[in-house]
């Protein structure tokens, strides 16, 4: 029997990336340096980092001025005020749903794309020697940025990939990093298998599979931490491309929430 | 430059698994099946259903008698109390600690391994058409199980490889099933990073990558909730062994839960 496989390959040779940089030629060109071309099936998935580099999504630490609330939230969390008034920007600012936990180091928001996280995913890593005291925020749509690779790459090369934007989230219970999507193209972000039946022919009752997270938790096999490598691609995987889903539908209503 | 890659391998062929099976011996039938032999630096995933299958961890619904409190709570969560009281069963037992979450269809509890998880990871799907009417458990000791399938082998092949024990996990804020790392022989079940630096020479700080869980949630990618393919080979992955780490560690301490 024919066993299903699935490749993972990361990619070199990728540039350190600067504002108005576009993706989807960063990464041909990376390609063809690695002597790789795009086939049908493709999924590539794309680090939150670059993405955000490539929008400009940063914000100088010095020209930002605390709030009162933000001052009041960063001595509970004994953070730089500053840096939570920039935490706080990123929510929706509706005080009963934005902040989810403060603790003594940790201040967990709902980001206004309704991900739940530490710092709503500011970042202060990886930004350049040149850039000490820059903050680099999420992109302003991750479905948006995934599409524009994903166009920018079919229009170069006839093929579109599946693109995943993913960034490292910490959870509830488990301790350590997984990397999430954060915005999809043409990836399914969920499979519904609800009507489906297991292998012994009984109806499956729990049956979401969260494709596009498990996605990006497998590039975070190769794209180390430390190692220049936010880009992977993933060759073998069967799935069904789809124009309409969004990975969004990954962001839990708040009405579903039991943990706020 | 040459990419570094990886491969995942779900492996057909395996039979439907019986309480006293030796999972090793299965595997290594399949593998010869599947024209694959183990090589050096494999990793395995096994999924939590054939453990449980295989070590007999079966409950009888007709058999349980249900408390006073498994019957309150399923009034509230709406579930059959039998049910309720052996996922009771599998907590610690501790009333502040064991139940996280009670809601319509919902039962989150703690586990008493620790992990938190709906209706305590205990399963009635896929335990074959003679099987109704029975629970299907969590193993008892998810690293012992994955210490005995990576002894198997190695005694029949010479090559120990690594595995990770995986079931799939609801989690709060996101939609969708993952799967997860319950037990680990060898693979550690988290890579530390602290005190290395990023790729511009600056301190990582929050640095700490859920490996086994990310080998877990890859395996989802080919181990589809309707096909019978509950184990994968991953070859090609970076990693060093460890004898002492356990899939415990991913559990997060209860001093340090936010959640609860």
């Amino acid at each position: 029997m024919k066993a299903p496989r699935l490749t993972l390959i990361a990619l070199p040779g990728l540039p350190e990336v600067c504002a108005g940089d576009h993706l989807a030629e960063l990464i041909l060109a990376a390609m063809d340096g690695a002597e790789l071309s795009f086939q049908a099936g493709d999924v590539l998935t794309v680090a939150q980092k670059i993405v955000s580099k490539a929008e400009g999504r940063t914000r100088r630490i010095s020209e930002i001025t605390p709030s009162a609330q933000a001052i009041e939230i960063a001595e509970k969390c004994q953070k730089d005020p500053r840096k939570v008034q920039a935490i706080l920007d990123e929510t929706n600012g509706d005080k009963s749903t934005a902040i989810v936990r403060i603790a003594e180091g940790v201040l967990i928001v709902r980001h206004q794309q309704g991900w739940v996280c530490a710092n709503a995913g500011i970042d202060e890593s990886n930004l350049g020697a040149d850039k000490q005291g820059e903050l680099l925020l999420l992109p302003l749509d991750a479905d948006a940025s995934a599409e524009k690779i994903a166009s920018g790459i079919e229009q170069a090369t006839g093929i579109r990939p599946g693109v995943v934007i993913t960034d490292s989230f910490g959870r509830p219970w488990r301790r350590g990093l997984l990397n999430v999507a954060l915005g999809t193209a043409d990836v399914p972000p969920i499979v519904d298998w609800i009507g489906e039946q297991d292998a012994y022919g009984r109806p499956l009752t729990v049956t979401q599979q969260a494709l596009a997270d498990e996605i990006a938790a497998a590039s975070g096999l190769l794209s180390l931490k430390n190692a220049a490598l936010p880009v992977c691609l993933l060759r073998g995987l069967h799935w069904q491309g789809t124009k309409e889903a969004s990975a969004r539908t990954l962001v839990r209503p708040l009405n579903e929430d039991l943990f706020r």
